[in-house]
């Protein structure tokens, strides 16, 4: 196990009707005029953005909202709240949303403070040492980004998805989770939620760290609990136990927990955020398509740790071949993908023609020259995996 | 699954050489004048109070030092630390140890800002609204109290052994845990310590709540993962990676990860308080000799959950009768147990007479009419416990 540091100081308030308890929150992480920040009209439809306000009203908090957030949420939105932020003293953000409204209000929390243009954090050219406090009231179990200290947010004018990580300055200070928000998802995004998760576990669990069997079995044990819980959520959307499973485990999926005392890869999400940048799909969606295609490449190249995965997991017996052992472990899991109603090739992602050249090109000009660390892929690599998704 | 708060502020700074990183945490959670609480003379011999000391003096901390904190830590070390504090205008505890010195340092730090006696915390007359901030550096993993808000003391004078708890003013600022700090622990040592953190999963996995099913694949993975490295730590003192196991184990045993959602048991610990306070046994071997007399209660009163632990823990084979399966679930426990070194019996734990009657009616009296939730055991109830401890 290597050194690690863990820090998860976010309060997670977990449960049926908790989004009344906004106001009590924010109080006591010292907000008093707070910007709202929410995606489309579902929020004001479901009444949810009403009952967040009678609670901000209750423990007399000054608020004002920002909608309009959309999945893959680009620069110009976090430049209209930072205006805005400043324009009306704000301090505080409060999301109400999934991993995209939370995103772009922790870049808004960022970019208030500082001088620069925000997106500087993005490009790596400064640390956010300040940020304003962030709370959140998730509506989408997916990103994890309500346990998190990252941001991922595409510059449309360069055509660029980036993700800035900080280990404390953007990790909010507060989290609703309640699982009957969730209960309108579609089948579909309930199922690419799901596959972020395990994507988010399944990216740090891949990790040549020998000796890491605290991680290792709380991330398969999470793994296999997402497994058996989104058909149910699927067959049943109203179902509380299997909506409150997902919720709570995309959380521990992204807080850090599943990653302590490992390197992590993080390849499968650089190959996927090109597809996302590109092409607009729905990033659980595409990491759908590129983890197998990635599983699948390591099977013939580096199988140790995706036979383990595949035996702990997904149930593969015992076999003398970490790369047979592998295989059938990926079609276990494409199956389960696909039982849930997600694509597993480009084409069912509805990318007929892929621009495999530009995809890759564009990957290795963000990341360099090898992208991830299990096996450190490089061009040619990732060229395979992009074809082995087709 | 129950509506939960999940609240684990604390910064865990873990692997090897981690204390000498204690100056940086320090200053970053603002103290600048410390106590060192300490227990026996190990820390001094072996080197780490001067280590710890000289991370402290290259970041500029001024430092005192309170030794002797003994097992099972009394009242008379707290009210000697408070004295100590207020003479020397400390501003941050700093517990060099294991959970006896982490407690001490927890009660005294809750002590200096209170007007009143301490000791008003513990018998819940007052809430502990304020505390001075603590930090530790652990250096035997059992009892949680790192990754806790909780603090156990004995009150000498008169004999009584409490738990308090506090969702947020006494959890540790950071933690620090280096692994190797528990090469020199003795196999008895460790077998307690991972009896301790085992019980601590135990009594919030044993729980009537439906529908927790993160929180039971998360508290069966930790079990699994504990049975597996405390033999292996035993064998080999001084490996790095069961050590670590352990280490990391023990914090989230306690942290309240393994509770989330659940309505939590309890009441072995209290059963077991009572042993501790008369006959000043290790924690971990009370628990030892306790948890499998409780399982056996359990078994033929209420065996669903403890069904479900033998089969996902302890790998028991599905069987039609909860109470079979349960008991052999009991016994791979207790051989475990004896192959690690644990007494399973009070004889074998150096009690031969033990008075069944006073430690029952302390229990009743400092408990209630009522101990635990899986099953609110009466005094009937824990004297059968105590008698099938024998």
């Amino acid at each position: 196990m290597d050194n690690f540091d863990f820090y998860s100081p976010t309060e997670f308030v977990f449960g049926r009707d908790t989004e009344s308890r906004c106001g009590e929150c924010v109080a006591r992480y010292g907000g008093s005029r707070v910007l709202i920040v929410y995606g489309g009209g579902s929020a004001v439809r479901s009444g949810l953005l009403a009952r967040v306000g009678a609670s901000l009203d209750a423990a007399g908090i000054v608020h004002t909202a920002l909608g309009g957030v959309r999945p893959n949420p680009t620069d110009d939105k976090v430049r209209e709240g930072i205006a805005l932020c400043r324009a009306h003293g704000i301090d505080m953000l409060l999301a109400v949303g999934g991993g995209s409204v939370i995103d772009t209000a922790k870049a808004i929390a960022a970019g208030v403070p500082y001088d620069g243009d925000f997106w500087d954090f993005f490009e790596h050219k400064v640390t956010v040492s300040e940020a304003l406090p962030v709370g959140t009231v998730l509506t989408i179990p997916a990103a994890g980004s309500e346990g998190s200290g990252n941001s991922v947010i595409t510059n449309a004018a360069l055509q660029k998805k980036i993700s800035l990580r900080t280990p404390r300055a953007l990790r909010p200070r507060f989290s609703i989770l309640n699982p009957c928000l969730t209960f309108t998802l579609p089948a579909a995004q309930t199922a690419a939620g799901a596959t972020d998760m395990m994507a988010h576990i399944m990216e740090r669990y891949f990790t040549n760290t020998p000796d890491t069997a605290v991680t290792d079995a709380l991330s398969e044990a999470l793994l296999r609990t997402i497994a058996e819980a989104t058909p149910q959520a699927i067959a049943r959307p109203d179902g509380y136990a299997a909506r409150a499973t997902l919720m709570w485990s995309g959380t521990l999926a992204h807080n850090g927990l599943c990653g302590t005392g490992c390197e992590e890869d993080w390849a499968s999400h650089f190959i996927e955020h090109e597809l996302s940048a590109i092409y607009d799909v729905t990033h659980g969606a595409g990491l759908a398509v590129v983890f197998p295609a990635w599983l699948t490449w390591m099977a013939r190249h580096h199988a140790a740790k995706t036979a383990q995965w595949a035996r702990n997991v997904w149930g593969v017996a015992e076999g003398s071949d970490d790369t047979a052992t592998t295989l059938a472990g990926v079609d276990r899991f494409k199956q389960w993908l696909r039982s849930v109603g997600m694509p597993v090739t480009l084409a069912e992602l509805g990318i007929d023609r892929p621009d495999i050249a530009l995809l890759n090109s564009r990957l290795h000009e963000h990341m360099g020259p090898t992208v991830g660390h299990y096996v450190p892929l490089t061009a040619a690599d990732t060229e395979e995996i992009y074809r082995l998704a087709l």
